[in-house]
């Protein structure tokens, strides 16, 4: 049994991840931890979640000092579900411990240090280590995650368009100097679990944000190889993420080169393609470890759109952390 | 032209009462104003509801006391949307003035000033004022607002659930020492616009609150005259309230004396009654000024279920407060 | 292993079925099946629900007769999600053919087959097995469901109102001669997967149905032993039902009176009391197998509210069913 | 005044713009009418909208040939938010009775008869009517509305992105040979009010459909006068459209260009243009008559996103067709 940690177990992501902890036969549950003066340290998780009752019945420890040597001495691995800068901060002593690492904030997704101050807010505390992480999207990169200690989970943007894009990059398919455009939307669990009045449901409806500035888009250009356009949207529900993607691609290609460039995905039981004529909707993947993907050529005009459907909270966050966490320690992937 | 400021206009029940105002043709807005420390004051209220652009275009006002004067010079009534400690603070200085006030607070709607620290949380600053204070439902006390400067405009529970049980109560037809069952739902726009986790679209979903203890249920007993059982609840939609109400009827009440009953609302045009085997939905009254209500008697067990359904923050709010005003200054009214 | 086939399969309680008995250790899914002449027939489930696809991918089957011999052959046991006419018809040759039948309609939930024409709209084809049937609330009647080959999974509403009433009835509580006032509201997905226009999103919002002639009603009352008033309610939302109960009790009772009428619930991994003060929301338990209790006393009046919330298609129907399955065939209950 | 009968009144389109012709001072509803064998003729509107209680009370009429001349001779104009064919069918009598008429359908948008067949699954009937008509985008055509008696209101998708293109067309500000990307998400509304599986409620949640073939698109591309890709999305609300575009815009356009192309909605009291740094949300419109735009530049990548928000079934579709009929007729535009 492989015991892991989470950090930021109030936070959706982090609850999510914790059930599916608790939940996976070959993971026990090492603790849950908020920040030491959070008021909700020494509730149980289940008071802020009640459908928890019975699956996590853990209480959330303050992050102490005392409680984070603790925990280093008795997990095998932690996941941090903290804010950008905390988990920058913390990773450092994590690893000294021999903990592994699986970090889901944005704080090790980056070999150039010089993104955090534009996009982030803040210079990076530690760049060395981040020439040491691995980017956790599993359907591509999972050969890199068994031997490194400290694993940077994907933003659950980039999961959604990276995971329809790369393919299509991979067999050559875009035009040459044209950038697909990537409008996407997420539900609000995506803005994290605290009192604002942007969240407050009568505040809440369509909208897009973050126009041309997001910090998802170096992410998926990062990983993509080429740039994009990235328009990300607020949605009226809770949870799901759809990307709608439209590329301009090579004159003269052809439904077979698209369809083989997907074939990537054959055999992958959490990447699937629809039937053609079919389009993911975000509810046929809320609460699951999916993602649907669909796509569409207008040949006359080389135009090219593609969907793909994910959680934002599980292949976007949780579960593709368990597929991290499951990899890199060798264990079957089920989550 | 009657000139009638709005206090407390950031919110959604001013905000709300400020665009009826600015679109009635026998009023013109006097002013919008907000604490004098809010982070709005100064911002045009169509930044706040981009949808006002064009409808109301008038700034938020900071109200210290200079502005106090002046509006107190301008106007000819005030309308407070603001927290009930507030207005009961404000309305000495108003009156004095010789404005007319509507209080869309709770700070005006009992006579009995007790009621204030077991259900308010404060002790009332001013219970004399009480006493000369009119209830402003005003399909039941229309003519008691003209003569009076300070009308309590009702909450929104007790409108939706009065207007269901007053013409029953008038008719004799509850059987005694039966207590009324009132379930409600409310829309999320009655808990206010402000930064809270309870608001949060994520943690949102159908559920009771206030059980047993809510301050709208002495606000119900009060007009109608006897005890009720009231349970709200919060929905996951923004406007709208839903009553159904459960009541026990003397043996052998029959139908033809409840439909009597409620002719009392024949010819009015603010609350309907649907035909029979219609039930009123949220939706159908949400963004209108109407009450709509329906029945139905099983005989055999003397049970009589009653809904009713407003918009809170218009007949439960602003359009009431309309009403109210249009009444009280001999306008036409028309909302 | 125990086989289990799923008749209706393509509606949301069949396919949810279909979904925990693919992923349930103890069962293998034995078929899918639709009525013959379904436009579904023929198509994999996942066409239906794309976020089955590899977690079901068997498709749905005509009910030919041919197709039922087969099934008879190869199945220990079969899930009826079917109209409630249709269970009551297909049952005498499930049973003679040796199976295990599992009925998720209201077909066999009654001893009284003169409750069919009066709320069902039929007369029931077979009486007679009508006192075969046990009524398969298991935490209630696990005991029953061993020995039996043909149970009547509980219905939703009445699920979430019994979990809720049964302990206080057994403990004696209420005050003779009044009944329990039920509001409940249940999500869309109730109504069955048809198209329809009071399903069409902009129709649905909260609004009452069935008042004081729901089927539901008599379900509840025969067993609970006593008659109570039922309002269901539909709900702007998917999955789940809240249940609030309005009851007088008598006279003197107490708190702790209360809590140890609720102790029967202790050790129960599916029923679980929140703390004082913490009352259900629907979206606590959307998608899981649990139900969700709270309650409060208000001592002076001797009213107790009490909220019950369960998913309607899982402990409301397919979940519960693979309890029945389970306790059934002697497994461990997981779902 | 002017006697307007609305034609397919009991739709969303129709039952709007009834109300709305109802509130109107200088308009009287000249009748509701259903084809002559729809199950809601007979009925009152507001039996089927129950909001309308005392807005509107007329009966919805079946139109027989008996109905439809009484129709053309009481009055002056009839609104036609009828099926496109049925539309088509019906202008030219409607014509020849002296009428105007206010096509609500795409029935008579196009000059070209050939994207009938293609776009809209049949032969256009009358061609050459379709040359007689005007295309009633009020904040561009406005000029021709007057002196023309058949007024093709425009499709819900094409007003939002055509008041959101044409300002940057006609300022020349597109890249040459690039096709701006319009992403746009609609309410449920748009669907139409009819029983139908893909709006049940369960069913519904943000998806494309009619990728690269959706008949806005040669709508959009018409009147805009260049090719554009154009992908419409289903929402979970009732109302509103989202449209989010992408362009490539001329190597050295800078925001001043741009905010001096929308300079021509100065002084609109329909169209409005958001401070920079704010974003439309659906909810802004919903309800209301308004366009509300916003845009960003990235200059270094000559990349401009524009948003544009509209509630579609009032400025998407009844809104526009009473600005139309103001205008048609000479009275001052409100609604």
């Amino acid at each position: 049994m492989t015991t892991i940690a989470v950090i930021g177990a109030s936070g959706y992501a982090g609850a999510t991840l914790a059930k599916l902890i608790a939940s996976s036969p070959a993971l026990t549950l090492g603790g849950l931890y908020v920040s030491e003066n959070s008021l909700d340290a020494g509730k149980p998780l289940s008071q802020l979640y009640p459908g928890m009752l019975g699956v996590v019945d853990l209480p959330l420890q303050g992050l102490s000092a005392q409680a984070l040597a603790g925990l280093c001495a008795q997990c095998d691995g932690v996941a941090l579900a903290t804010e950008h800068l905390v988990s920058a901060s913390l990773v450092p002593q994590l690893l000294q411990a021999g903990l592994s690492v699986f970090d889901l904030s944005g704080g090790h997704r980056f070999k150039d240090a010089a993104i955090y101050p534009t996009y982030y807010g803040f210079e990076h505390p530690h760049p060395a280590l981040l020439l040491e992480a691995e980017y956790g999207l599993v359907d591509w990169y999972a050969h890199t995650l068994k031997g490194c200690k400290l694993i940077a989970v994907p933003g659950c943007y980039p999961t959604a368009s990276l995971l329809a894009l790369k393919p299509l990059k991979q067999a050559g398919i875009f035009q040459e100097s044209t950038m697909p455009v990537i409008n996407a939307v997420s539900g609000v669990s995506g803005a994290g679990r605290k009192a604002q009045l942007n969240t407050h449901l009568c505040e809440v409806s369509l909208t897009p944000y973050g126009v041309l500035g997001h910090r998802h888009q170096p992410e998926i250009e990062t990983y993509l190889g080429q740039p994009v356009v990235f328009t990300p949207h607020l949605g009226n529900f809770k949870r799901g993420i759809l990307a709608t993607i439209t590329c301009q691609v090579k004159p003269g290609t052809t439904e077979a080169e698209i369809a083989e460039a997907f074939e990537i995905y054959q055999g992958s039981d959490k990447v699937k393609l629809l039937p053609a004529g079919s389009w993911p909707k975000v509810d046929d993947v809320a609460g699951s470890d999916l993602c649907l993907l669909a796509w569409k050529l207008d040949s006359q005009r080389n135009v090219l759109v593609v969907a793909s459907a994910i959680d934002n909270l599980m292949k976007g966050a949780a579960s593709q952390a368990l597929e991290c966490i499951n990899i890199h320690f060798g264990h079957e992937v089920y989550s």
